[in-house]
């Protein structure tokens, strides 16, 4: 334990994980759990930062994105995990953060220019969405992580967390390790309708999902758009069908189904039915676990206790660090 | 204590308040502390939104300013005090309320505009700094505080809490009252040198100045700058030592100098010897409980104790109906 080191990461509550949220994020968080010291929280109050207008399912969402972690394999045996909310030192970390981060660092942040021209539709200019930043860094420098989990696009957040930390031990002496961004795989699957898999656009395959709806969902996938008949031959490159068959058919049988799409051998039907077997069973253990969690929810809320308690005492260690650092104490 | 209204007032710590803290502010809250349920917290937190490159002595600052209000009279029997970074759930409302407050409403905060002018010697846009009214309006909602005294210029900084607090019942539900601003009176007196009294100045009298001290300060006083030689009438209507002799001496003898200034028959000397008396006078009760409170350091460790007890309680119950309200609870 001494010598592994601590990584840190969470996501929005927002609804049931799909496929991508598992490919893109969970899978590796699953993997690195037998590495790493690895702390994963739920980011509560960061889903506030855009839905601030509608949290009606909040707590609900909380407990469904447990229930996701834990079937999708996440141990607690192996890795802490909680709930933002519940560690109140959060909120004190980004209050005394926000004193010295120059405001122009997060007017300049690629994500909050990108995200207010996306979100159109939304309220986001806020003082909360602005400083979205500013809170992040909180999270992931309470726990002294020395990595972070990203994907590519998420690299600048880690850049600000950095800057950030080395401004506080500038000021005040060394409280904080910088974190270094680890680059993670990140999923080229799409959702049903080929656009980028999201719960708003309903194209997305749920963690959730049972074999019949699994079923039902693939046979409405787009596959190859150039293949208009079964006569025609396929291009298994661009399609998203064969994307899937990558991840969840062994890898003879797909190198079958790519020489026999080329040669019009297989229909796409056939072809979306192999696959959405082989998902199917790829699936299972995590299908299996959900059972198991939903049985006992008294677990699932131990569990979430437990790594509350142990995040609560660490972020309550950084604290007493950084209220002497900067000598507020009395 | 039932039908008394809530109100609520803050100062940052900065150092030893003088007398033009004292008579703006301090004075005001032991009045108030009669007829109101008072909370009044040292701002340790918001010193550091201005303080964040010199925090060196914050808890040392804490500690004098909670003498000083002791001291000026604040009788905890009849008012709480505490320490605003010992109730941590004023950063957590903050963060709470920076996702319901758009930019625009603290980008046009005059006080915002102001300092940012004012104290361009310090690297002041910080998010923190932005984030300012947030942090107030935390404060004074927290409480349910029905009031808050403010002088005039502090006006607009209680219509950004209003709108902040109608805002969050608009989205959640009624949670907080919108605290009126109750006007209070500010002093007319001037610094040693008829500038603003300020401790960066150095020409500020303090509660913790000794007889001495005060009459040494009093005769450094610039009286009417039109009044060249003993012989010259004076105007006492333009003289600050004037200003002093109306709040320190008594009526009677007060119109008697007015006459005798306008009709030279008094020197500036004389004047001052005669208010730097009353002035001491005036003072004693303060310097009388300034030495009782300096000889019982534990007295006024359990009085903050106690403070810090009491608005802990009131403030956890009030993020327990916020969280209820914007239903982040699982
Ligand atoms: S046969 Fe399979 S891989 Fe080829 S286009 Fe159809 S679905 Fe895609
Ligand atoms: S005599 Fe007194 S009131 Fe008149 S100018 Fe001098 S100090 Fe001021």
């Amino acid at each position: 334990m001494v010598d592994k080191k601590r990584i840190l990461s969470g996501m929005r509550p927002t609804g049931a994980l799909h496929l991508g949220n598992y490919l893109g994020a969970l899978a590796n968080w699953v993997e690195m759990q037998e590495t790493y010291d690895c702390f994963f929280f739920v980011a509560d109050w960061h889903a506030l930062t855009s839905d601030y207008e509608n949290p009606a399912d909040m707590g609900q969402y909380v407990r469904e994105i447990l229930l996701d972690w834990l079937s999708a394999g996440l141990d607690p045996e192996k890795c802490t995990l909680f709930v933002q909310s519940k560690i109140p030192e959060h909120a004190e970390l980004f209050l005394i953060l926000s004193m010295i981060t120059p405001v122009p660092w997060l007017e300049r942040n690629p994500t909050y220019k990108d995200q207010i021209v996306q979100l159109q539709n939304k309220d986001l200019s806020t003082f909360g969405f602005l400083g979205y930043p500013v809170l992040q860094a909180a999270d992931i420098i309470m726990y002294k992580a020395q990595g972070v989990p990203v994907g590519v696009d998420q690299v600048p957040h880690v850049e600000i967390t950095r800057e950030i930390a080395r401004r506080f031990n500038h000021l005040y002496g060394p409280v904080f390790p910088e974190p270094d961004a680890i680059l993670t795989r990140t999923p080229k699957i799409l959702g049903l309708d080929r656009r980028k898999m999201s719960k708003s656009y309903g194209n997305a395959i749920y963690l959730s999902d049972s074999p019949e709806a699994i079923r039902t969902k693939v046979m409405q996938m787009v596959t190859d758009p150039q293949r208009m008949r079964r006569s025609d031959p396929g291009n298994p490159d661009v399609c998203n069908v064969f994307e899937f068959h990558k991840l969840y058919t062994d890898p003879a049988a797909t190198a079958t189904i790519h020489k026999q799409c080329r040669g019009a051998e297989i229909g796409c039907v056939e072809c979306k039915k192999i696959m959405a077997e082989n998902l199917i069973k790829g699936l299972a253990p995590i299908h299996e676990r959900r059972r198991y969690y939903l049985e006992r929810p008294d677990l699932v809320d131990q569990i979430v206790a437990e790594g509350n308690t142990k995040a609560r005492r660490v972020a309550q260690q950084t604290m007493q660090e950084v209220r002497a650092a900067i000598k507020i104490d009395y």
